[in-house]
């Protein structure tokens, strides 16, 4: 069985975390995991351009198989949602760009994999996340530990049905 | 003085608005108008390259001073919001991309400028962009005429300091 690479990602305008998780049979492997950061004080065109420019370098550096965003649901906080989604389009746009597949978990679906429970706390997924990829320490900060996890997910699902690019939607 | 060129967009992501006002002293022209359309059956990430694509080829040709797209406020619908947000995170980064400043006008905004009035109804603004651009109908699908409309304000509020590209944001 050759190796898959996943590429998981937790959007957002002021720190965008990422974590790359290669499986080779049955063995899982960190191979990057971080955040990357937009200066407040810029505009925002030129933020969403730092995070493409930034990102495109990883994913290139990279070259996984898939990439892995978490859906996002937002109760009445919609303007947070405005920027966190703008970002998201630039993820979108780059895997489209270099032709990757896009698997887009919802949160629940992300805490059944790692923990095997829909309902699992935070600092659970946290913990699990650090044991599967048996890391010695809690990935820090907790955007690029939620990438983490997003990138497992899209590993474990894989060959099932269950993850498929979502497709259409409204205008 | 020398001609100012503004690119007006209604940003979607089923279907972009777009519009271009040149104005030369007191005149103002229109030099296009239309609408880029996706198909709902391609995924999303494929119809916001797309996007991406086609309104880069109408920007280079247009060459414009700036782009002005209408902010918005969405209430509960915020399903719609995403889809619309990711879009217009595309539009951003074009925007960057070609050092072209953005500028952002508020519905009553625009109301405002074009109409006399903030509260004026979508109508009554099609029928002013239709009679300041001196079109002889009634711009059409309502994506270009609004994007006309986002257009014209950038241009009628241009010296003014009441039209600056946003800076910051949140995460």
């Amino acid at each position: 069985m050759t190796a898959s690479r996943s590429f998981g990602i937790d959007p957002g305008l002021g720190r965008l975390g990422f974590g790359v998780v290669e499986r080779n049979g049955g063995v899982l492997k960190v191979l990057d995991f971080g955040c990357i950061e937009t200066p407040p004080r810029v505009d925002i065109p030129k933020r969403l351009l730092l995070l493409y420019e930034r990102l495109e370098e990883r994913i290139v550096f990279h070259a996984p198989d898939f990439l892995c965003v978490e859906r996002l649901f937002f109760g009445k906080n919609i303007t947070t949602a405005e920027y966190v989604f703008q970002a998201r389009g630039i993820v979108l746009l780059l895997a489209a760009q270099k032709r990757i597949p896009v698997y887009e978990p919802k949160p629940s679906q992300i805490k059944s994999v790692v923990c095997g429970y829909g309902n699992a706390e935070k600092a659970q997924v946290q913990k699990m996340v650090q044991r599967l990829l048996s890391l010695d320490v809690l990935p820090k900060p907790d955007d690029a530990a939620d990438a983490l996890a997003a990138a497992l997910t899209g590993l474990l699902l894989q060959k099932t049905s269950s993850l498929l690019p979502r497709e259409g939607g409204v205008s």
